[in-house]
């Protein structure tokens, strides 16, 4: 049982590196080597809006994520809420820091060094997802400044790691609903703000992406990711 | 001569209330009533590129002052630099105290009421301004998270006071130049986060807005904007 495990394990990281479809175990209980497999799935779902309960956003997250879960036994879920804690606005130091254009001459501030390893490991966590469920409204006109705070760190890595290859998440970007801005939401507006929000995900290496306008879109978007 | 002084402060205050040009002095050395036009002029100048001296919109907005106060010797300045000292990203609690709609039956904790009140000022100072200058570059593909918290507030503000006459600013909107994004910034991309800011700047009540995208745009905006 120990050599299946063993065996299960290396077979695993094997098929990570191809990136393939990971082998939950080889079961031992058939007293033979049988290989069970399973579509993991690791789902990040992030919600950005500052008008909590209000936010039609999050409950569009919400109902997307409950609808992979529901249909994918083997699904983990992290969760990260953008408003509730948001990132600092990120500084010169900070781009520069996570950039690696920094003097490394001169100390580096403890608490920058800390942010620093902070972004490294949201980019991490964004290629090791399966699914990123985001939601990204328009409020006020564009992106909510938490979100931009959490792209500025993505984004600036990724240009130093451009070229590098990584595992591409599939993307389901909720982009409206963020309570007020209600009428000043304009066709052209939104469509502006997804071409924004399409070319920065692209930027990260994104392929597949569907935009989520409303609770009747999750399923279309869900059906065409399966496909894809 | 203190008379003259009395005299000039009320028609000063009279002609502010009706929002005409200030009277500088009734210059006693005359020794006869002479009204001394001149065209006072506040400039709001604000930054808000996290990249400091590299950033091209930084130059563009400090000439575009420069060449302001050469032009009028009775302005004054009032600079904001949003990048390094900026403001947090506006909370649900603050986005409802600063539109009102806490309940007035709950306390307010003494931060959130001091963030709003200084929200009220912010606002304030964008509409005394007679040209406001901003330093709106695109960084990352969009708007800089430090200038989106300062939006978030007076646009929040303004959906509760929205009907209220208030003067309207000449805006000088300085939209290139935020370094690193570089090549990213393609002429659709920038032509979305124009779009975006003059939305947002129209429902503040802007009427007259010219869109600078490098240092020799600025002399055409100033003179469009002083034939306006």
């Amino acid at each position: 049982m120990e050599f299946a495990c063993k065996l299960s394990k290396y077979i695993n990281r094997l098929m990570f590196h191809f990136n393939m479809e990971k082998i939950v175990a080889i079961n031992p209980l058939w007293k033979r080597f049988r290989i069970v497999y399973a579509s993991f799935m690791n789902i990040l779902h992030i919600d950005s809006c500052a008008l909590g309960d209000n936010s039609a956003s999050r409950q569009i997250t919400a109902a997307t994520t409950a609808a992979l879960t529901a249909a994918n036994q083997h699904a983990t879920v992290l969760y990260r809420d953008l408003a509730a804690a948001p990132l600092s606005h990120a500084s010169g130091p900070l781009l520069q820091a996570i950039s690696q254009r920094w003097d490394a001459g001169i100390p580096m501030n403890a608490e920058l060094r800390a942010e620093a390893l902070q972004s490294a490991s949201l980019l991490q966590e964004f290629h090791d997802a399966d699914v990123v469920v985001l939601g990204a409204p328009m409020h006020n006109f564009s992106v909510p400044s938490t979100l931009k705070a959490w792209l500025d760190r993505l984004l600036e890595l990724q240009r130093t790691a451009a070229g590098e290859p990584r595992r591409s998440a599939r993307l389901l970007l909720v982009t409206s609903g963020c309570g007020v801005t209600g009428a000043d939401a304009t066709e052209d507006l939104m469509r502006n703000h997804e071409q924004q929000l399409q070319a920065a995900f692209q930027y990260l290496g994104v392929q597949r992406m569907d935009v989520v306008r409303a609770l009747d879109d999750v399923q279309a978007a869900l059906a065409l990711n399966r496909a894809a």
